[in-house]
């Protein structure tokens, strides 16, 4: 396994970081996951620019410029032999502030550290799409966006890491955030949408939560399909009379919520409208692919 | 320069961890920040109390048996030559939770990562004590206790760092967090107190803030010294109608602060109230060291 590390591919045992990098000391630094279908990167360039937007809302230069990264991402999955007509490629791009003294200033850390993981990424399994996952309720809170926005993809993985802790404790799938004012936000890695007499709705970008890549993708299908979108501000109640549930990220696409907790949502079966979802985004996804190589 | 990496003490150079740490990816990881006075660590068994507590809130287990903290310490600064009679010691352990494939579970980390690094803590410079500090109020808000306690002490420091970078843009010595609610809660690493007539002032737990150790030894001083203390629920505007205020944490003890932006504090000079806890801090924190090392 071969992993790149600010200037080069390394094995992985040789893929280190200083203790005094300041990713390590503070979270200090943002990441993007995407994905491949075959050897092509899906949503590749948007990825990239959320990754430079997450950076500058952190006030991070990224020290590669923007030209480099798609063939820096094609070496690291041809290196690791995924991301080609046997298996798609899963890749995380992480750049941290960099080796520093200890102290928050950012100034004491002269160079980012960038890393690039890749492996293959395997589908959920048919099982979790077929029958609906279960979501808990989370007792964490999503992060206030004032304090640590949602919208900038950190390292700072904590809030995350704490729900998640108790969507395991109850044996669910994941968790899912309300946010301070006890609004539905999102889940620990994914968008949130619930459908309610044949209208899609999903949490606005303004409860604190990720401006998904996948979100908006779905958001144009479901219109394409004929049904309205409308983003607003939800609780547990509509969530509750919904008809149908799912979520969406880049890597699980579109899957279907079939309970929360022990409440069904709808009949407790994934629903029609959301089938018709899967369907077009399955049918769609090649849209949103990088070209093919030449 | 050298630094306890798990199970051993290695060169500066050789202490890194794998880029699949998941303190590096995820900020999954708690820390302490310790002192000494010469060769006697201040506060020593509750500030390892504290990083158990961390720890337990992020469901993570020290691999390092109490009884064995105080050694590893004081050998971390023997080796480094620091913790002396000549000068003191700034400590700073982390644990992360360690090496794991890509994802939130902590079971997927095995092992945790222990790091302990210490340098010479040289006092604040002379004119920042005798002119006081000038704070910013910070746009970014404190963490949502809710979403990330800000008393668990984790290597989650994006929020501190987002506030610290608008005070060095203000050129200012700190920011100070308001809460969710515009409530006063503390500066990025310390706690805040005010006095007005005669009453110390400071923000209570539930605002959002660490339970400092030095805050909870300035209390007791204060009273020691007659002052009325009182935690509560403040505001800007309490803050700009004090006549003194002052910042405490390990390393600065009590530094007074002179001004909020470009509003004097009282008569924008450190307080006489100020300088009696200063100075009953000076002659009591010998009954807060460890023992001498027989």
């Amino acid at each position: 396994m071969w992993v790149f590390l600010n200037d080069r591919f390394v094995p992985k045992e040789e893929a280190v970081v200083s203790v005094f990098d300041h990713g390590f000391l503070y979270g200090d630094g943002v990441y993007e996951t995407l994905r491949s279908y075959g050897s092509r990167i899906f949503m590749r360039d948007q990825h990239l620019a959320r990754l430079r937007r997450s950076a500058e809302a952190i006030g991070l230069t990224l020290p590669i410029p923007d030209a480099q990264w798609p063939d820096l991402l094609h070496e690291a999955m041809r290196r690791n032999g995924v991301g080609n007509e046997q298996v798609d490629a899963y890749l995380r791009i992480t750049v941290s502030r960099g080796e520093g003294e200890i102290g928050l200033d950012p100034a004491l850390c002269p160079r980012p550290t960038v890393v690039i993981l890749t492996k293959a990424l395997h589908p959920s399994p048919p099982t979790l799409s077929r029958d609906g996952v279960t979501l808990t309720v989370a007792n964490t809170r999503r992060n206030l966006p004032e304090a640590l926005s949602p919208q900038i993809k950190s390292t700072n993985f904590l809030n995350n890491i704490l729900a998640k802790r108790e969507s395991i404790a109850a044996g669910t799938f994941d968790s899912l955030f309300l946010n301070w004012r006890e609004e539905l936000t999102e889940c620990t890695i994914s968008n949130l949408f619930f459908i309610s007499n044949g209208t899609v709705h999903t949490p606005s970008l303004d409860c604190g939560i990720l401006d998904g890549i996948t979100r908006a993708i779905v958001m144009t299908l479901a219109e394409e399909e004929g049904l309205p979108v409308k983003e607003g501000h939800y609780h547990l109640a509509d969530l509750r009379q919904a008809n149908e549930c799912f979520l969406t990220n880049t890597s699980m696409e579109v899957m279907p919520v079939a309970r929360i907790d022990s409440f069904p949502i709808g009949d407790g079966r994934p629903g029609p409208l959301t089938g018709r979802i899967r369907a077009r985004f399955a049918a769609s996804r090649h849209r949103f692919l990088e070209p093919r190589p030449s």
